[in-house]
């Protein structure tokens, strides 16, 4: 069931906005690019002070000149050589997003950037546009999506294993801000505070895992309308939410249900997604990534296992899986398995190929997600900032 | 930590309206009512056809004249005997929980009956004011209470081991309904009957449990306002739900959802409370019952287990214990132990206690938690019928 | 798949030698016996104390004048009387299994004891050949043998389900005894004192629930020869142990690992068996008592649920399951179909049929049983206390 | 608790004998060598079929020229190069690894080499001496041990956490050989042929890691003698077994059992060492690498999970740590963490550190542990062939 992977070409010329020293993120990103050849980190933007930064980055293995100061020079920068940069990863506080990526766009660079992608659905619609005009790839980072057993509940429910999709259970409910720890914590300060993270923190932040994850798993699946409810039960945190909660009525019947929060006290990740249908359902759990529990109603409940000859293998699964079974694959799998498809997409752009041709035809996390990402936290506030009542999902 | 369960008292004579042969819970009620010598089972109106009825009943140990047709006649002529019943319960269809119970107290019978406890409001009031008027016990069969791990988590709540409460997840969510089973299950056809169910089926079968269990470990707690929303996914079941979520808004400030469901494909049981708080979350699943999850924010997650010492023990607790650590305690324990209370309440009434009086110093599902539930299945389907908005809970 | 268990006659006049105030088996045996109506408590020699034993037995509904200060004196008494008792459990420390047994089938009364049965197997013999001759029941109470999983397992391994039998990997693995509790607890001290408790403790106190589970599920099976190692951790218990191994050599090449253990610190319980075949293995945990792993190897693993209809029902299983799946049964259901079948077999034999014939039609842990059990033990003490070298088993 | 973990000096010059196309173990050497910057893939002997390595080298970025058709050539040719290898990871089947790994040492490079070592204690001795009289590293690839849970478990108990250690319980067991795959398994072929795997089949391919995790976990721990008792349940594989199990009698009274199996049938892997205690136990799991479960006597037991605040960390348990709490780490990360070890002992020794000197001064498998394991192969070896007496460890 093991398949070596490796990018075919040439690695593409990579740099980073952000993800300087100390930076959890920025260490996941890097491993995650070159993992499999698909990108050569060679230029960074990594720190608001340019001094670390450079520091870090020939610590990384950069040349000292290509460890800019901030992102505007570095573009500028490397258009002028001949072996710049092709690709950039932007990952700065959710208040950058927008301009950077812009930016990048028209440096003419391919981009992965993280979520959400940026505060307005008016930003999200701009960018997408600029990327098909530009007709350079735009990654967005729902990291968990690179699992093996994703794709294969994804294939499961496309071959009606479960029958109709009913109800859709989703959450990610970890306890990391039960207590006032921005105070303390400079990676939670910024999320709770507005001017940095947007009109949200949780919902952003983690509720848009939840919502990618369902549309990978179910991609005919249109919001018709949904209702949330969010709180700050840290006071200071408002109006920014530190839980919420959003019902989703889909198109077709089918409901859900999404949960996130960071103040599910002693839990520390509880990533689950459940979807229900008229003969099964589907639980993938991110604490057992490589595990699926298939659950046919009046048969015993199965535990599909990564890597195993009984798995549903199309070319996008075969491709995530880095093992045999028994071997535990974790998240920097997931998001190597990520990055490769990223990898892919850029050279077929560079090939001549049209960005919206070459996205129709994978399973990566892209623009087009990125705005829906958008467009779900603005329905969310305008629901919840409106005494929670029920908006049309337009 | 074992103590050995009894009742000091003499047992109450006690009837049965309902729960004839192949009746599940029927079953239950028996063993559970007859386990610690709280009541001694000598009549029965046990099935609508009253020769099976009586044949079963004969079977069971009674005698064949106290077998009866109907609870009318038995309650008639038990009423002539110097050593008839004193107590009832009353396990038939939800639509006539009313009736029954109303002339059981009026009988002058002690009382414990199945819920949902009745259809309307009006008529959950009308029951209450009459047993506080008789002074007959009411209890109500919310089953899941018996169990030890239960009045622990009860406890450790009261004690501000999680700090203050700022949400209640709760869940009821099996998958036996998945498929339309009421063709060929008789136990199936009158849930998913207005006629003979009511207003509801999930909210008032499984709902209600998950509301019930929040009260008892969270008592403080009231509903300001919820919003459901309903679905009936084998359609013939409309208006009656095989689904509900309901989102909760406590004084105060916590948060609820619940989530009942007989359409959860491939799940057994899945009833599950998690009470977050400001310093550790505690969850409790009927799965493992005779296990606590206690999350403190920041420390390793532990698992209480049953009988063992290092448990907070109280009386209720102490009484509700059966076993030695690592014996499985089961459904049959739970409620054994809330009949053995039932029973307790009936003998303190019988010696001039007052039933208010009565109910306030024990933890026992009771007249006035049937009419809790009753209240809430109003709300829920009010808010359900009126394009789920939030209604204020009065 | 529920089925209401009831024994169809009347029920038998049974006694207690043991099980006094504080006893937390005796219980168990009382609640067990009398749960589906096949006996009636009506006598008891409970306690050393012959007062305090008065006092209990009367608390639990006895006639005082049935309440004895002696076995002896209670098998004489009682054979006085029209109503007499007719069968009897003895739970009383291992030293008196031998002799209280003895004098209760030469009163003619079916037994019931605890094991392990005795200290010998020469005076194991003679009970088997007394309880022949006698034709009494005699059944020996191996209390996890009654869960429904476990006649499943039974029932899958004989249709072939796993294949050819491998490996059994058994265990009984908790901590109570890590620490030296024998100074504080009385339970404890008579276990590890030789006199009162035989040649062995966890060998034979843990050890032969594993053999019989064993036996129970792999009838067919037979030990060509073992090899046992044991240790004293607590130094004081010498020579009997709190932990032990043994490996056994089954005849056909089959192997097997047992491990009793009291001093597993931390853990309450971990009574585990799983039988591993040329297809597929099958495992039963004593802390999840309603479910089965079922793993076919290339296959996902599936976990069967107790009461669904996939299961493979013969009557056997019917009979044992008393609850829909979802319910959660606890050890208490598991003694009640144990004793149940007690029940029946003493109807049988008094029906006029011969012990030995009506032994092998059921499944029910009996003299044989007990016998094997005893004859376990003294191997594994020839084999632990001869360096743990090999011993056939004869 | 998140430390970006990268190598502080020039990466190594390092080139592979094996791990050709196809190969899974292959695979993750090149991916964990290469992660942090430890060592540079320039060179290889990757497949006995010249050509098939060279076009595959190729594709792994390697220069054709040093795509070398065997390992005496590769040795040679690297030694005249100014940018020859340095080091060399050895992944062929067993019966090389002694010539393979004596040549290299003799070239004059650091060697990494897949366990078991070699086939006799002789041939291991000798690579040991060689290694010490070369100043060669020496490292052989227990992967599971960089796990950063391992190396809590490690310094919990040598801390005392869990009091004297009493019983080690160490299990390998999955069930991919349940059927004579070998047929048409190349990888499995070879393991059940003598003539290429030695003396053993499970025993050296799965026993060792548990012994090698046991010796991590608890370094003083001396083995005085041990028994093992071992069968080819797939006749053909005789003499080599696919089931094994060893009783281990430690210096000082504690007490081991091992089981390494690959025919327990529906197993994917189920590697497991609990260490018991007098106070408490401690287990780690494979199939939860992230977690720890900390079982005192008599209090709940606790979940610990990496990198949470609450750990006693040190410095080799943070530079194991790549990623916040909640965020699953997989096999890849405890081979990155092993060949990040590899590396820093390489640099000391080219620094002029002398090998048993920097051993001492870290926790990495190497050419100690290697000789180890060939010593308990040869001892179980012993003892099974002996009609699986004890022998004394020697």
């Amino acid at each position: 069931m093991f398949r070596e992977v490796w990018t075919s070409a040439a690695p593409l010329r990579w740099g980073m906005v952000g993800g300087g020293q100390g930076s959890e993120i920025g260490y996941i990103h890097r491993s995650s690019a070159c993992r499999d050849g698909g990108f050569k980190f060679v230029a960074g933007a990594l720190d608001v002070d340019a001094e670390r930064g450079r520091e870090f980055g020939v610590k990384l293995g950069l040349s000292p000149e290509r460890c800019y100061s901030d992102y505007k020079t570095m573009f500028a920068e490397e258009a002028k050589r001949e072996d710049g940069i092709q690709a950039v990863t932007i990952c700065v506080p959710n208040f950058l997003h927008y301009e950077v990526s812009r930016e990048a766009l028209l440096a003419g660079l391919h981009v992965v950037c993280e979520k959400p992608l940026c505060f307005t659905l008016e930003e999200a619609e701009e960018l997408k546009a600029l990327a098909i005009e530009k007709n350079r790839m735009f990654g967005v980072t729902y990291g968990y999506t690179g699992f093996p057993m994703v794709h294969q509940a994804r294939q499961m429910i496309a071959r009606g294993d479960i029958g109709d999709v009913r109800i859709i259970k989703m959450q990610f409910a970890h306890g990391f801000q039960t207590h006032p720890v921005e105070s303390k914590s400079a990676g939670t300060a910024w999320r709770v505070n507005p001017k940095t993270s947007g009109s949200t923190y949780v919902l952003g932040d983690l509720g848009t895992h939840c919502l990618y994850m369902s549309q990978m798993m179910v991609p005919g699946l249109e919001i018709e309308k949904l209702l949330c409810t969010r709180q700050s039960f840290v006071a200071s945190r408002a109006p920014l939410e530190d839980n919420a909660t959003v019902l989703l009525q889909y198109k077709g019947g089918a409901v859900g249900t999404l949960w996130a929060t960071s103040v599910n006290a002693g839990s520390t990740h509880q990533q689950k997604i459940r979807v229900i249908g008229s003969k099964a359902s589907i639980e993938w759990w991110d604490e057992h990534p490589n595990q699926l529990s298939y659950e046919v109603q009046g048969e015993p409940v199965r535990i599909l296992e990564h890597g195993m000859d009984y798995l549903y293998l199309d070319d996008e699964m075969t491709a995530s899986n880095r093992m045999g079974s028994g071997h535990s694959e974790g998240l920097f799998e997931s998001w190597s398995g990520m990055y490769r498809r990223f990898a892919e997409c850029c050279q077929k752009l560079d090939g001549g190929a049209k960005l919206l041709d070459v996205l129709s035809g994978t399973w990566v996390p892209n623009i087009l997600d990125g705005v829906e990402g958008v467009r779900f936290v603005e329905h969310c506030v305008e629901s919840a900032d409106n005494g929670s009542l029920w908006v049309e999902y337009i």
